[in-house]
């Protein structure tokens, strides 16, 4: 088996792992049922499994992480576009 | 610095990363803005990290997807639980 091809599958998949999230978000424009706590766990998770993956010199994990958390970040954008405004 | 440390913590947010989203679907009760190809594509690009992780060698790796699985398949559970049913 070439574990390059699985590791590059499982990149590309946990990668854009919250694509399909961000296209209902933008078509339902509803976030209610998200936790934004979740989001922001997610975003510094993939930052740190960034780093990991430099001292580690795999650049699937450094590649993967890096765009995971662009996506994070763009996700984390369109709930604060789409939310209600927190409660205090 | 402890590189051990950094992909520790980073296994620890992300393995745990959708433990909130479970928390506030146990809470609210709705899922209708969560989207569901979101968790099925996450649990299988988990999965081919935790095979990725066995092909290095890096327990980290392997521990934190084998868990982070785990918890996609309860939130897919709870989806399936308090979600409407989809249209045909």
């Amino acid at each position: 088996m070439d574990w390059y091809i699985v590791g590059l599958i499982a990149a590309v998949l946990t990668t854009f792992g919250f694509v399909p999230q961000i296209l209902k978000m933008r078509k339902t424009k509803s976030v209610n049922d998200v936790s934004l706590p979740m989001l922001y766990q997610y975003a510094l998770g993939v930052f740190l499994w960034a780093l990991y993956g430099m001292h580690l010199g795999d650049y699937i994990i450094i590649g993967a992480n890096i765009v995971s958390f662009i996506t994070l970040v763009a996700t984390i954008a369109l709930y604060y576009h789409y939310g209600k405004k927190p409660e205090k």
